[in-house]
């Protein structure tokens, strides 16, 4: 997508083949790129978020594993590459995927040809992933539409969105926010209620970021207005993305994600989550299953931001020593999703909903 | 309460008489106590929240009328402060329900008279306002017991509140938090997860400032995070204030609230509601009615802070030029609550419960 009416992905390889992603923990204040030269960097860049956003994460993590190959193409490098990537983050399923993904590649082949058939992978998945997205998109503008022809085609189409599932959460598109972008595209009037998506604000930082740069309008609220806002009819409809779905259809998302789907619930509102296939967990039935990342706390007493001396610091917001708990991720129940939107059509958020698009996926837990 | 093991009010008069207020703008950084000399700067206080919280706000204005009543004793002098007071903040009844309550006190007295009639009229209420919420806390105190009895007493008992209802809300003791300090002198082991409260952090300066002065331990967690805790079954109950109740039992309170008693009511944890009866709008049936006060957008796109070099200062968090929209309050509609506590003791959250507990109210809407 844009950057100062330049196209970027999250994630490419340079002239030279150098791996380099935009540095997210400067956004919206500076826009940063920076180069992966190592398997530790990329599992320290998934790490603190310098990228995030589940299918990010796993196209980061297949790079990883072209850095590690560049080094050593051994088994045992490969197994320690994994194990250091996989222990970043433990709720995106991506990471699995992805690390699976790169080990199916990799596997019986020659130590020499390792790290080619390694970039070769990780730079289709990237490839992959956008034409994903983009199919996300163009199926969730079908339901776009539809509310929007409901509406009248008056006023505008408010849609409301939690945390960044835009592209900077995914090689480019998106997946809650692809739909939006292809929307706007089109000539629909969209307009994005922004949630804040404390602690660490990915959606007044990144998803506004991104929408400012492509001229659709947007209105940034705190976590708390979503459920006022719905009451009082003023968002057609929400759609978010996914860090891990369950293959019974449960949601793990950005902390937060319950509460909206709960008052879409109560005002009747259709409550979409968009998902590329790769987020499915296939071994998992029940959402409470999942692990829940408990990230460090002072992401709830500091934050960071620009003062008017145009300086960027990260300042206390708690009484000195106030404890905090931060976990990063709560479970939507399948009852409360309105639909899912892959990139191979909508269904209904349920294992009946999900093996109809994934046939393959019929014989179970495989 | 305490501060630095001193007892405070939120608003006294010092041993000159003047009018003394905590301003709550500075806190969790700093303790400052600010004289209001005039009318206008009792509105200004009010209005720019260096006092807030409904009660606290009643209590204010009644001061104001009496600085107003020093200045000038006349009906045009009351008529206009009453105005300049009443637009300060529009969803708070207990604003009105002072001004009321002075102007039955002044009328038909002689304007010799007045000031020190309002003085005193006013002290009273201050003093009413300290035993009712003693009063809230002695009742609420008695749902506490059951709910940790029926816990078996073991671990600890887990109250998650929102926003501020503490005695930095009221004169003294708080509503919402007073059988939260009740609980704690008695000896039941209580843990409060105090809602962030985004946009003005009320939760995170305010509840846990009050807290940590009184040593009650308490977790600070983000907005979006106690459906989450709700699910994993860390909360035990919530209690929360009110700015305005209607007689049909609907609740207004701090922006967020609604969605925190959907979650208690999908997680089957008791959602009450602590007022005293000076929060009651018996004009209004319905919730929906209430005037929602839309506050500066500047709040959610800037935030205040202190830096590591010891400065309290205002940061940017949006992309510079950010729209926001900022509605200070929802409405939690009385399905949703357990039961309200008042300082007259416990009721549904109906018009039949409270008119069990206000009789004289039956006569309808008077």
């Amino acid at each position: 997508m844009r950057v100062d009416g330049k196209s970027y992905r999250s994630i490419w390889r340079d002239g030279k083949g150098t791996v380099t992603v935009i540095d997210q923990t400067f956004l919206p204040f500076s826009f940063v790129t920076r180069p992966l030269r190592t398997v530790d960097e990329a599992a320290e860049a998934i790490a603190i978020m310098r990228v995030r956003g589940a299918p990010l994460i796993g196209a980061t993590a297949a790079y990883g594993i072209c850095l590690a190959m560049d080094a050593d193409p051994s088994d045992e490098a490969f197994d320690a590459a994994c194990q250091k990537l996989l222990t970043t983050r433990p709720t995106a399923i991506n990471l699995r995927w992805a690390l699976d993904d790169m080990r199916r590649c990799l596997w019986n082949r020659p130590r020499s040809e390792r790290a080619a058939a390694a970039y070769e992978r990780a730079d289709a998945i990237c490839e992959e992933d956008v034409s994903t997205n983009e199919a996300i998109g163009r199926h969730a503008l079908g339901l776009f539409m539809r509310h929007w022809e409901e509406k009248g085609e008056t006023d505008r189409l408010n849609v409301l969105t939690h945390c960044n599932a835009g592209w900077l959460a995914t090689v480019d598109w998106g997946t809650a926010l692809s739909p939006v972008f292809q929307a706007h595209q089109t000539g629909i009037p969209v307009h994005v209620w922004v949630d804040e998506t404390r602690p660490r604000n990915q959606g007044a930082s990144l998803t506004a970021w991104e929408l400012v740069s492509h001229g659709i309008p947007y209105t940034v609220i705190v976590d708390n207005a979503g459920g006022h806002l719905m009451q009082r009819g003023a968002v057609d409809l929400c759609i978010v993305g996914t860090d891990r779905t369950t293959a019974g259809g449960d949601v793990c998302n950005k902390i937060g994600t319950y509460l909206k789907a709960l008052a879409a619930r109560d005002n009747g509102i259709p409550f979409y989550v968009a998902l590329p296939g790769s987020t499915i967990d296939w071994t998992l039935e029940n959402g409470r299953d999942i692990p829940i990342e408990e990230r460090d706390p002072s992401e709830v007493t500091t934050l960071r931001g620009v003062g008017d001396d145009g300086i960027t610091r990260t300042f206390h917001i708690t009484p000195e020593g106030s404890p905090s708990e931060n976990p990063a991720f709560d479970v939507t129940p399948r009852h409360l999703v309105t639909a899912f939107v892959t990139e191979r059509g909508v269904c209904p958020a349920s294992r009946e909903g999900l093996t109809l698009l994934y046939p393959e996926r019929r014989s179970g837990l495989a």
